[in-house]
C-alpha cells in the first residue's frame, strides 16, 4: 500500500478570469505512508462547481485555493486504509478530498458518511450535495418563500437553480425560470416544473418578466448578477427578498464593474437583498441532505448529471461551466 | 368662523431633481365651512423632511404628491374646531396637515395626540416623531446592532443619523459618523457622541475609515447612498446589516445611475442590504415614541432644531436640506 502512485490536479497559477486548463497542471507523486489518525481515500467521484472560480481568484474569497495546492473539490470516495478508530476500510464518504485518485487526509476533511444502497453516490455532489443543500437552505432561510409568492430563479436549469425552482414549486409558489438555450427551456419546463421560462438570450427581458410575474417578483434567487438580475431588481414586489448566491456572469470582479444602482429600488420596494454562502450553514447540512433524500426518493425531486470520465476531463470543466455548456449537475467519473 | 382665510403652499410642478422654490405656489384661500366628522386645525409647526423629495419625484415612490395638491408634511397643530366626538377643541396633535396655516381634514390624517407637558411639542416633529422613529425602528429592526458592534451613520449630524449614533452609543457600539463640515464634525463629537468622525468632503474616505474601523462595519445605517456608501460597502464586515433610509447624495434616479456592483460584496461578506420606509412600522410608533420619550427626558438623546419663521420659509428649504445647509432638525414656525 505505501508505493501508491496518486495522479492530481495541482493549481500552478491564478487565472485571470474564468480559470482554464493552463491554470493546473497534472502531476503524479508515490504516495507516502499513512499517519497515525489519517485516512487514505479512494476517489470515485469528483465535484465541479461555479464557486470554484472564486475559490482560485486573487481576490479576497471566503475559501482561497493557494497556488501550488491539489484543487480543492468535494468528493466522493472509498476508504482504502484507515488509521483513525471511527472509520473503517471500505466506507463511502463524502469530503474535502481534491481533484486527484488517493486522498491522505485527517477526518476533518470528512462531510459525511454515504449510506444510502438505493440512491447513486454521485447525487451527493450535487442534488443531495453541497447544490442541493445550498438551495434548500438560502431559499428557506434567505428567501423566506410563502405560497403564492413569485420566486424567480437565474440559472433555473443548473444544479443549483434547478432544485431551488422545485423546492419552491413544492411550498405552492409561482416559479420563473432564465435561462440561455432551447435546451435549458426545455428541461426546465419538462424536467424542472416551472411555471414560466425565460431565454434570457433571445427573449425581451422586461417585457417578458412583466409577463410572467404580473405581481412583482416575491423572490429573486440570483445566481448570475450582471444585466440579468439588474432586469429583474426593476421588477421586485413591495417587501421582496433577493439571495445572491453566485454572481457566474460577472467573470472579473477587480475592479469592481459598474451597474445601476440598488438602493433606491431597496428602499422603495422596502426590499432587501443578502449574500448566502453555504459554509455557513454546516450544522444543518445534514437535516437538510435528510429532507433532499426524501424528496428524491418520493420522484418530487428531480436532477441531470453531466458526467464526464478521467482526472484529465476536469482541467476545463470549470470553464466549460461559464460557457454554458454543461446540461446538469457536472461531475467527473474515475 | 366660516370665513377664515387660510394660506397655503400648493405643488405647481414636478422638480427635475431636489425641489426648489418654484415647485410651489403659495395661495390664499377661504375656508369652507366644516363638514361633519372633520377637525379644523390650526397649525403651529410644520415639518421639513428630505424625503419630501422622494414624494415629490416623478419617478415610482411610495407616497407621491401630485401636482395641485397641497404639500403633504406632518405637522403639529392645535384643534380649532371639532366635528368628530373623539377630539376636542385646545387639543394638539400630531399630524399629516400639510405645509398650511389650516387644515380641515378627517381623525385619519391625525397621527397622534401631544400631551407632554414638559417637552416642546416641535419635538414630536423631529427626534420625537418621524425623524427619531425612523432611526429607532430601523436600527433596532433592520440594523439589529449587538453591544462591541461598529456602526457606521451617514449624514451623522442630520435629524435621523444623530438619533441612530446616540441610539447605537446607548447600547454599547462603537459609532462612526460621516458627515459634511467641520460645524457638523463638533456637533457630532460634542452633542451627539460619535466615537468617531470623518468629513468626507476633507478626509481620505478608505483610510478614515480603516483607522475609524479596524474590525469593518457591522452596521451601515445609510441615508446617502453614492461615493460615500461605495467607500463604506468595502469595509462591511462579514455578517454586516445595511440600512438604506435615504439617498440624500443622488440628485436624480431617472434614468438609474450607475455604480459599483455590490454583488460579489453580499456574498463575500455574507451582508445584507434592506430599504427601510417607516410608514410600514406606524403600528408600533407610539411605543417607540415613549422610548424616546424617555430618552430624551433622561438626557440621553439630544437633538438640534433648526427653526425659521413664517410660511414662506418652507419654499427653499427641501433645497437648503439637500445643500447641508441646516443644523439639526429643519423646522417651519407659524
Amino acid at each position: 500500500m505505501t508505493s501508491l502512485l496518486n495522479q492530481l490536479i495541482r493549481v500552478v497559477k491564478k487565472p485571470q478570469g474564468i480559470p482554464t486548463a493552463d491554470t493546473f497542471k497534472i502531476e503524479q507523486e508515490t504516495l507516502s505512508p499513512l499517519a497515525a489518525g489519517q485516512l487514505l481515500i479512494k476517489n470515485e467521484w469528483l465535484s465541479v462547481e461555479p464557486a470554484m472560480r472564486g475559490w482560485l481568484a486573487d481576490a479576497q474569497n471566503y475559501a482561497s485555493v493557494p497556488v501550488g495546492e491539489v484543487m480543492r473539490a468535494l468528493c466522493v470516495g472509498r476508504v482504502l486504509q484507515s488509521r483513525h478508530p471511527d472509520y473503517q476500510e471500505g466506507e463511502l464518504l463524502l469530503g474535502w478530498f481534491g481533484w486527484q485518485h488517493y486522498a491522505q487526509c485527517d477526518p476533518d476533511a470528512v462531510v459525511q458518511r454515504i449510506t444510502s444502497s438505493t440512491l447513486s453516490p454521485s447525487l451527493y455532489l450535487g442534488v443531495l450535495g453541497l447544490n442541493g443543500v445550498t438551495a434548500a437552505t438560502a431559499l428557506e432561510q434567505l428567501g423566506q418563500p410563502k405560497p403564492g409568492d413569485t420566486v424567480v430563479v437565474s440559472t433555473a436549469a443548473g444544479s443549483v437553480g434547478s432544485c431551488v425552482g422545485q423546492l419552491a414549486k413544492a411550498i405552492g409558489c409561482r416559479t420563473v425560470g432564465l435561462t440561455s438555450s432551447a435546451a435549458k427551456v426545455k428541461a426546465c419546463y419538462d424536467t424542472f416544473g416551472y411555471d414560466a421560462v425565460i431565454n434570457y438570450k433571445t427573449d425581451d427581458l422586461h417585457s417578458a418578466l412583466s409577463q410572467a410575474c404580473p405581481e412583482g417578483v416575491n423572490v429573486y434567487f440570483d445566481n448570475t448578477s450582471g444585466a440579468i438580475s439588474d432586469a429583474v431588481m426593476q421588477h421586485l414586489a413591495i417587501g421582496a427578498r433577493v439571495v445572491i448566491c453566485g454572481t457566474a456572469s460577472i467573470p472579473q470582479w477587480n475592479p469592481t464593474p459598474m451597474g445601476p444602482r440598488v438602493e433606491r429600488i431597496l428602499l422603495t420596494r422596502r426590499a432587501r437583498m443578502q449574500g448566502f454562502i453555504i459554509f455557513d450553514h454546516m450544522d444543518t447540512y445534514a437535516d437538510y441532505v435528510h429532507q433532499l433524500e426524501q424528496a428524491v426518493l418520493n420522484g418530487q425531486l428531480r436532477y441531470t448529471e453531466h458526467i464526464t470520465d478521467g482526472l484529465e476531463s476536469a482541467l476545463n470543466a470549470i470553464s466549460e461551466l461559464y460557457q454554458g455548456e454543461n446540461l446538469g449537475k457536472r461531475l467527473i467519473r474515475l
